[in-house]
């Protein structure tokens, strides 16, 4: 007789430094390859399938990603969580672990997520800081940014702000419920709260904000771009390393706001 | 005719991540290979001498070392200099350059140096801090380390707090002039000023004084322990990770003092 199917949720952090990313890749160290060798290790199966709630890049950190994993296993959801804490890499985290309800999807159960993208805007950018936040050196007119930020506020076709990729939705319509430029010291952090998001969405963003403080482009140009749908109309990529995946909120989880510190590290 | 002599003071800072530390080693990454590797690249000479203040292991940080560099080269010691500067790669960082008069040796000039080693003393260490700070769960008795370190502070004879290795001096009595535990929050930080250590001192004595912090030995053993100068009677090494050289000081600078305020990265 095949064993039954092991269901559990983990919520993770990671920093993203050392992974190629979240999502499994041939022949590279990715955040699922390694819950996928655990979860093997552990239960001796081949049968693991595994849904993220959000396909970070290679150099993105997270501090709250959410996992779906079933494995064909005898074991129970506890003992699984309970393996998989105590396997994690040290740079991966497992924050906590529970047994899945039979329909809870990662990607559709989550209500809203909030990243931060951390910018260091100064002649230079200390070593130990530079693979977690975006080194800037330039002058940057905060206020333009933030005016230029607000008309990407609320529901809107997004399209010129996804970078294309495999297997990715048609509908590009998305919602940001909020989009604060937070100046601590030195460190601009762009705090973005929606209910999804389009591949490489806030880094497209954080890019456009960026020249526009630059003086590159005219504020207005930010709402053109939005209207047009043209992504070549938009700014380059925002670098990975700056990008944190900071809180995801879940039916019955208090609502994402955005942070009143800078991230400890 | 043999080019002449160029010679510059670097003062450098790194990220020891993904270093397999400062000295040189054959087949692996180190901070003077990098050095040395950018000066060939530069001055494409073979005559390449290279002396830093501090020899920090795999995974230690420097927020301030100190290197000088000789090389056989019709280059000038300040077009040298800018070139290094911007060659560095994105994890070691050239803070400044300068001649270096002919007698500078960046080990014998320290007057001072300061290095503060980073412990998370929390149930759990959020996974972007541990490539920074050492992680340690359990209860640490905060005012018995003090008063441990207090028997280190002056001049002794720390042989029981060096770990040996080649080329190390015969000589084993250097000066401590301050040992401070600051508590930031959950975060301790062991300050330690002195003008010149030995191999692994600081991490041989900051494992030490962790284990009175967590009774596994009496505050007398310190002081018996550095009587002694047996190193097995002293605790194992911290782990590399925390320790961060965070100042020089050579004729003409401020004296070190210990951080008022824990460091940002």
């Amino acid at each position: 007789m095949a064993d039954p199917l092991t269901s559990v949720v983990l919520r993770l952090a990671y920093d993203g430094t050392a992974f190629h990313g979240f999502a499994e890749s041939e022949g590279v160290r990715t955040v699922c390859g390694e819950v996928r060798a655990a979860a093997a290790r552990v239960t001796r199966s081949e049968e693991i399938s595994i849904r993220g709630a959000s396909r970070t890049d290679t150099g993105v950190h997270a501090l709250d990603q959410c996992l779906r994993l079933d494995v064909a296993s005898d074991l129970g959801a506890q003992e699984l969580g309970r393996a998989l804490t105590s396997l994690a890499p040290d740079d991966l985290e497992v924050l906590s672990h529970r047994p899945a309800e039979p329909d809870f999807d990662p990607v559709r159960g989550a209500i809203e997520k909030l990243y931060v993208y951390r910018l260091w805007n100064a002649p230079s950018t200390p070593v130990l800081a530079r693979s977690r936040l975006w080194g800037y050196r330039g002058p940057l007119d905060l206020s333009a940014m933030r005016e230029a930020a607000g008309s990407l506020v609320g529901t809107h076709d997004f399209a010129a702000f996804r970078t294309r990729s495999k297997g990715e939705t048609e509908n590009t319509v998305r919602t940001l419920r909020a989009l604060e430029i937070s100046s601590f010291g030195p460190e601009l952090a762009f705090q973005v709260i929606g209910e999804g998001f389009l591949y490489r969405m806030v880094r497209n963003i954080v890019g456009t904000l960026v020249e526009v403080g630059r003086g590159a482009r005219p504020v207005g140009s930010v709402a053109e771009t939005l209207a047009s749908g043209d992504r070549r109309l938009a700014g380059p990529s925002a670098p990975p390393q700056g990008l944190h995946l900071v809180r995801l909120r879940y039916e019955g989880e208090p609502p994402c706001r955005p942070l009143t510190a800078p991230l400890a590290f």
